[in-house]
C-alpha cells in the first residue's frame, strides 16, 4: 500500500482492487446499478455521477457528487458499498467533489437509520477477533501506531500529541486548547492530588502521562506495547525533566503489576476487544488501593455492532467499539462501582474535524513519505471517523468507577467545572515548542 | 400488622413470626449457634446478647448490641438473617442497643462482602417477579404509596413531598434545601426551556412536576397509578395556580401516549421490573419528539441481585434494583443515546439519614396511626436502607438520554454547575407551609 509500510503490518489483500479497471459507454445495466444505488440515497442529496457523465439522485440540488470512474467499481460498490467506497476513493478510481465530509457524514445517516441489529453476529465475532492475545495485540498496534512518529506529528496537536478525543468546552478553541483540556478533565474527574501513583494503560506518545506528573505532581507508571512511541515519551519525559516522576513501561496492560491510587486508559479500550474484558477488570481491580478510583475514555456504540469492516482491515485491526452494557464486563465482575459516565461524541467529531484540517495541509508531505494510495486512505479514514461521530452511529464514552462502597470520593461533580476558563497558559507542558 | 393497613396490600403472611416464643436458659445449642453468628460478623464490632446476657463477638469494644429475646428467634436468625433480623425486630424479639444505622451498615458490609454473585438466579426471579402487569404494578403500588398522606407527611421534606434521592451539592444542606436542589439538577440535566412540553412517568405527590412548571414554565404530563397520590396533586396543583400547565393522569406508564420534548421519570423504574425495560424504551422512544431528550432517576446495583427479601415481601413488593447492564435493555433496543449516568449513592445515604431522623421525631404520632410493629418496621427499614447505601450494595443512578444521532444536545455539562450555591429562595414552590 504504501513505500513505507513498516515490517509485520497486515496488507490487507483481500480488499485489493484491480488495476487495470474495464470501462466504456455506461450501459443500461451500469444505469440500473446507478438508479438502484441512487434509491439507497433517497434519504440524502447525494448525487451519484458515472464514467460517461450519466447523473443519479436529487441532480438539481447542489449535494456532494460521487463519481465512479469505471463498470468494475460501479459494480463492487452495490455489492459492498460500505468497504468498497473506501477502496475506491483511495484507488482513485472513486473521487468525491464538494465536502467528503458531508457527503460521508449523509452516507453515514443513512446506513446507520438502515442497520438491522444482529446480536449473534455480534456474539459470533466476539469468538474470532473480539479476544486478541498478547501477540495479536502487539502485530495490531505496530500495524497504525508504528506508521512513523513524524507521520503523527504533521497533523497531531503539538502540546501533548493527543491521538484521542479532544474536549472542547469552547466552540473556539484550538485543537491545542482542547487537548489540554481533556487532559486536565480527566485528572479533575479523577480528583489526583499531588504525590499520588497512577497507572495508565495504553499511554501513546506519553503526553498525558507527563502532563499529569507536570501539571498535578503524580507519580506515572505508563503502559504501552508500540516500541516508537515508548521511546519517543523516554526522551520527552527527560526533555521536560520529569524523568524521575513518570516511568515508561513497553508491556502489555495485561502484566500490569504494584498498587496505584488511579487507574487510567484513554483510547486503548478500543483495541483490548470484548473478549478480554473481563480480565482487563481483574487486573485494574487488582492495581487499586482501597481508595483506588479510575477512568476509561473509549469510542463505544448506542447498540452492538462491529467497526466498519474497511476500517478494521486497513486502518485499525482488531478495534472493537463498545456498548455501554458489554463495558459492564470490566466493571461488575471486579467489584468497581460507574460513578460517572460522560459522552463526548460531539467533540471527538469536532476533533476529527480538526486534524482532517491538518492533515490536508500537509498531504505532499504526507505523499512523500508514503504515497498517493496512503494519502487519499487516511483522507478517507479520518473524515468517514469524523462522519460516523456526527451521525452519532459512534460515541465517546469517558467512565469514571471506584472499588464498590468506597465512600471517600466526591459529592457532586462541581470541581470537575470549578474553573472555566480553563487557564490554558498553567495547563502547557511543551517547554519548547 | 398495622390497624390502618390499606385494603388489597399483601400480609406477608409467610414471614409472620410465632407470638409465643419459648425462652429459657440459654443451652450448649444456643451459645453454639450463638458464636457460629458471631463468626459472621467477624469483620464488624457488632456483639450478639442472648435473653440470658451471653455475648459473643468482641465483648470488650463499643460496638452496637445485637440483643435476641428468645430461642426460637436465634433458630430463625441463624437460618435466614437477612429477612428474619428485620422480622424479629419489628416483632420486638430482637432489640438493638446502640446506633442502629452503625449496627446495619457493618451488617450491610458484611452480606455484601460475601454475597456470591448467583446470575441464573437473578435470571429465574426476573421470568416471576421481573414483568409485573399492569394489574400487577397497581397492587404492588397501592401497597406502599398509599398508606395515607399523612403519615408520608411527617417525614418527608415539606417543600416538594419528595419521596427520592435528595441532592446535597453542599454538606450543611436540609432536607428541603436538598430537594429543591435535586428537582433543579434534573431540569438542568434536561436543559428544559420555557413552553416545552415534558411527560413524567411516577409523579408521586406531583411536587416535581409543580416545581418544573413554575420554576422552568414548561407544560408537564405527570403519570402516576397511585389514586391517593393524583388526588393530592391535582389539589396541590391548583392551590399553586399551575392547574393550567400540569397535567395528572392517573395511569400507567405504558399508556403515555402524544410526543414531548423531555421524559423524566423520578424514582419509578425500580418498580417496572426489568422484563418491561424494553417495553419502556419503547414507550420512550414514541413519546419523544425528534430533539427529545429524557432522565431516568432509580436505584441501582454495581452487579445483579435481587432486593433484600423482606424489603421485598414487607415494603415494597415487586421492587428491582437494576445494574447499568441491564438498565441497557432501555435505551438500546429503542434508538436512544446514553449521554450522561451520574452515582449519587451517598446522597441517598444522607437523604435515609435525614427522613430517619425526622420519623422518629414522630413515633408517636405513627404509631397512633398504626402500631408498634408498623413503627418498629419502618425504623428498621429507613435504617437498613440507608445502611445499604452507604455499605455501597444499593447505588442511584441519574441517567440523560436523547434520540440517536440527534446533535442540538449541550457539548459541556458546566452549565448544571453554573449557579452555585444554588438559590434556594427562587427555587421554593410552597406558596403556603
Amino acid at each position: 500500500m504504501n513505500k513505507n509500510h513498516p515490517p509485520g503490518a497486515q496488507e490487507p489483500v483481500r480488499l485489493r482492487v484491480a488495476k487495470r479497471p474495464y470501462r466504456g459507454k455506461a450501459t443500461f445495466l451500469d444505469r440500473w446499478i446507478g438508479s438502484e444505488l441512487a434509491k439507497r440515497l433517497a434519504h440524502t442529496n447525494i448525487v451519484l455521477v458515472l464514467w460517461d457523465g450519466a447523473e443519479f439522485g436529487r441532480i438539481g440540488e447542489q449535494g456532494p457528487r460521487v463519481k465512479v470512474q469505471d463498470r468494475a467499481g460501479l459494480f463492487r460498490l452495490i455489492l459492498h458499498p460500505q468497504t468498497q467506497l473506501a477502496e475506491l476513493y483511495t484507488a482513485g478510481r472513486v473521487d468525491i467533489e464538494g465536502s467528503l465530509l458531508d457527503m460521508l457524514e449523509q452516507g453515514a445517516r443513512t446506513i446507520y437509520r438502515n442497520l438491522t441489529p444482529r446480536p449473534w453476529l455480534n456474539r459470533l465475532s466476539r469468538l474470532s477477533w473480539g479476544t486478541p492475545s498478547e501477540r495479536r495485540s502487539r502485530r495490531n498496534i505496530h500495524h497504525h501506531y508504528d506508521l512513523g512518529n513524524d507521520f503523527y506529528r504533521l497533523w497531531l496537536d503539538n502540546e501533548g500529541l493527543q491521538y484521542t478525543c479532544a474536549y472542547y468546552p469552547h466552540e473556539e478553541f484550538t485543537l491545542e486548547q482542547a487537548q489540554l483540556a481533556k487532559m486536565d478533565h480527566v485528572c479533575r474527574k479523577l480528583w489526583l492530588r499531588p504525590g499520588e501513583s497512577v497507572v495508565e494503560a495504553g499511554c501513546g506518545w506519553g503526553g498525558f502521562a507527563i502532563f499529569m506528573a507536570k501539571r498535578y505532581g503524580v507519580n506515572v507508571r505508563a503502559f504501552n506495547i508500540s516500541h516508537e512511541q515508548v521511546s519517543y515519551a523516554r526522551e520527552w519525559a527527560k526533555r521536560e525533566k520529569v524523568a524521575d516522576l513518570v516511568e515508561f513501561v513497553e508491556d502489555d496492560y495485561r502484566n500490569i503489576n504494584n498498587r496505584y491510587d488511579a487507574f487510567v486508559s484513554i483510547g486503548m479500550l478500543e483495541h483490548v476487544g470484548p473478549g478480554n474484558y473481563e480480565q482487563l477488570g481483574s487486573v485494574i481491580g487488582k492495581s487499586l488501593k482501597s481508595g483506588g478510583r479510575g477512568l476509561i475514555h473509549s469510542i463505544g456504540r448506542d447498540r452492538p455492532a462491529p467497526l466498519n469492516r474497511w476500517i478494521r482491515k486497513r486502518i485499525f485491526p482488531g478495534a472493537y467499539p463498545p456498548t455501554l452494557r458489554e463495558m459492564s464486563d470490566i466493571f461488575e465482575p471486579s467489584g468497581l462501582s460507574v460513578l460517572d459516565v460522560e459522552n463526548l461524541r460531539l467533540h471527538y467529531a469536532q476533533t476529527l474535524r480538526d486534524w482532517l484540517a491538518r492533515y490536508e495541509r500537509h498531504e505532499d508531505t504526507v505523499r512523500d513519505m508514503f504515497d498517493e494510495e496512503f494519502v487519499r486512505a487516511w483522507r478517507f479514514y479520518l473524515a468517514g471517523s469524523a462522519a460516523s461521530f456526527v451521525a452519532g452511529s459512534v460515541q465517546l464514552f469517558q467512565v469514571v468507577f471506584a472499588r464498590s462502597g468506597w465512600n471517600k470520593i466526591p459529592m457532586s461533580r462541581a470541581p470537575v467545572y470549578a474553573k472555566d476558563p480553563i487557564d490554558q497558559e498553567r495547563l502547557r507542558i511543551r517547554s519548547v515548542k
